[in-house]
């Protein structure tokens, strides 16, 4: 077999066989394929497209570049939950010790921080000594005692896709629905799941800024992991506004413990109903309900038990963490200055960009502005208002929690620029659009 | 400037500024752009084509990464004559040294045979001693003092051609109009030339193979030209079976000489009509004629008063060659064995395929089949017949030389199914179709 054809195959818009796409991923994974004759692969698929089919090939090719785990010698239905980014989204900290608790195993393998949004590995390095960096044996073997396991991806997993994905990011091939959807599940295949729930984000704040496109994505997403024998549920959900109340990686465990412990002030939010609703999800396919309402009544009973908080304590604890941090918030990284942005009339907030808040959020150091930037887990917003609030002239819609002067004056335009105030009522959005796949 | 948003603009089927343009060109030429970005905007131009207006400042960019050579010391308008490439295409032999000897200056830098085409440098170098790789400095000279110079493209000219066309080559970009017009004006603009005579083949044997992409590859060139201040003329010619009778760099030289020495054999040919018309315009280009007719009157006068023979014999000599070859083909590489190809029936001849008989030269050694292939200057084939020429059974429609017991059994399938017979009468094609430009 030739690249050359393969590559003239799909310029010329004809579909590419399972085995020319196993040809390629083979062949560029083990050096074979050159990075100029890939990423003219990778423009061509950009813009003919590949089909369902070929994605799926595509996916499963990008699979098997690496080791796929077995937890079949762990009993239960392992399920996992991956959200396509978006800002605030600190759901993976609160479902996993839940669905654990409830004796549902999460083997989950989380990325970073990608442009405006946060990463969960990100939001864990926050918690003093929490080790994302193990093995697969350890992963193993913490999930079979703790029935969690919360990593980043080894250089075993998907390798093709570790490749593939440094080369899309230069080559302006990134935002492309069968390549995300390949990268994705490449991955969370590889976790040795067995379900899957996918939050696909939409809104100002998410890759996948239209509804459209974001369906497209999950639908496409579900087909690929039906083709693997995997139960997959969709959720498209709101980022039109940041999701919770707090952002930055520190600030973002404080509020995860908050859900995670009842707390009052949070329970209401569209955070706490998105992370009741994946965790319902995740225990109906992991098998432990016969209806989503029976579901989300255990989620319930998990936290209100603590039985859900113990569990996150615990899984703190076996990957090196601090677990004294998540009763007393001071020995997390505090930022040393905050500074509050008021409303300069009354009225409502109408509008709260979840994208112009990242870029502000990452601007004072909470994500990264280049691959060897160092994140300040401490640094982040914690919002006051949210879309259909009331505010009063003056009063605080949301706080900046920084460490640096000049970091401060260069994020406040993004911030300030991020909210507007009307004089007539506006609804809340809501944050649960749409569910598809396996419900 | 950044090179991914000059990426995502094309990607996105948004035109690319001049300053883009010349910004990619640059900087690939300097080695800034590394291969896999260069690629990727290859892939994107092939698939959303680029504007006349970004073709233009493409070729101008290509052409001032590299040195731009300044013939204005030498007297007469300066003319050359190029061809997309066809089998059996040696009309810049014969073109060259009629014109010289006319007075009209000819700086021409040539290819080599790419595919299954010919190339005029490895067609020169069958002749024993002829050196086709001189410098700027001896190629001015050589021209000065005989009018006309025939050498490969050095290093100084257009290097971003050189480095992008290798690329090109191996990712799948290479039959893009754009990219081709490109490709050949920024090296044909920077010989020195005021006139350029384009020849652009269509047919089975010929890389645009369809009549409109052949039309709209002469009227961008013809468009680039006139941008760049040049006359261009262009011809439209039919490459469905091989021009002239001999194929192979020795052969093609035989039949050249045959050519410009006015044989009987040849000068009712396809090769004959064409060479006298291409010279005929670069003869008008040059200033030298008013008409087109009193042109062919003049290319005639030089065929039949030896002049043009006299300057094919002194170039060759002075660029190192053998001159006696060119009176006794004995001194040229000659193929030790011959094989006759007959036809099964008797009829009219009614297709043989240059794409065919160019790959079967290819494999006998008259081409490189690959970048390190040695080429033997000797092999080739002879045909007898040509379309709408009669045919008996038996009777010889072409003849094999060649070296390799071997290579002659791999090629004669080619050779074999390259022509077909009919019993009714066909008529010949018409070698020129259209003439564009500057007429």
């Amino acid at each position: 077999m030739q690249f050359l054809e393969i590559l003239e195959k799909k310029r010329n818009r004809k579909p590419l066989s399972k085995a020319e796409i196993g040809f390629f991923i083979d062949g560029y994974t083990k050096g074979q394929i050159p990075d100029y004759q890939a990423s003219a692969l990778l423009m061509a698929i950009f813009l003919n497209e590949l089909s369902a089919d070929e994605t799926a090939w595509l996916t499963e090719s990008m699979l098997y570049s690496g080791l796929v785990v077995d937890l079949g010698d762990i009993p239960g239905i392992k399920v996992d939950k991956h959200s396509t980014g978006g800002v605030g989204d600190k759901t993976s900290l609160i479902v996993a010790p839940i669905c654990a608790a409830l004796d549902v195993p999460v083997p989950m393998i989380s990325g970073r921080g990608l442009g405006h949004t946060g990463g969960t590995l990100d939001k864990l390095e926050a918690i003093p000594g929490f080790n994302v960096n193990l093995n697969l044996d350890q992963y193993r073997e913490i999930i079979g005692k703790t029935g969690l396991c919360l990593i980043g991806q080894t250089k075993e997993i998907a390798p093709a896709d570790k490749k593939l994905y440094a080369l899309r990011d230069v080559t302006a091939t990134v935002e492309n629905q069968s390549l995300i959807a390949a990268s994705i599940m490449s991955k969370k295949m590889a976790e040795g799941i067995d379900g899957l729930v996918l939050d696909v984000k939409t809104g100002r704040g998410a890759f996948m800024e239209q509804l459209p496109e974001a369906e497209s994505l999950a639908e496409l997403m579900i087909s690929i992991g039906r083709k693997m024998g995997k139960q997959v549920t969709a959720l498209i959900t709101d980022m039109s506004q940041p999701l919770g109340s707090h952002i930055g990686n520190a600030l973002e465990v404080i509020e995860s413990v908050m859900i995670l412990k009842g707390d009052k002030e949070v329970v209401r939010s569209d955070l706490a109903e998105l992370s009741w609703l994946l965790a319902a999800h995740m225990i109906k396919l992991g098998g432990k309900a016969d209806s989503l309402d029976g579901a989300l009544e255990m989620v319930q009973k998990s936290i209100a038990d603590g039985s859900a908080f113990d569990k996150f304590k615990e899984i703190v604890n076996e990957q090196g963490g601090d677990e004294k941090c998540l009763l007393d918030f001071s020995r997390l990284p505090n930022a040393t200055r905050s500074f509050r942005i008021t409303a300069a009339e009354s009225g409502f907030i109408a509008s709260l960009d979840a994208l112009e808040i990242g870029r502000g959020s990452v601007v004072l150091g909470a994500g990264r502005q280049t691959l060897d930037s160092v994140i300040d887990p401490a640094v982040g917003v914690v919002l006051k208002k949210k879309i259909g609030d009331p505010v009063n002239t003056g009063e605080t819609v949301m706080e900046i929690k920084y460490n640096e002067d000049q970091r401060l004056a260069e994020a406040l335009s993004y911030f300030e620029s991020s909210f507007s105030v009307v004089k007539n009522a506006v609804s809340s959005p809501e944050v649960i659009i749409k569910t598809l796949g396996d419900i």
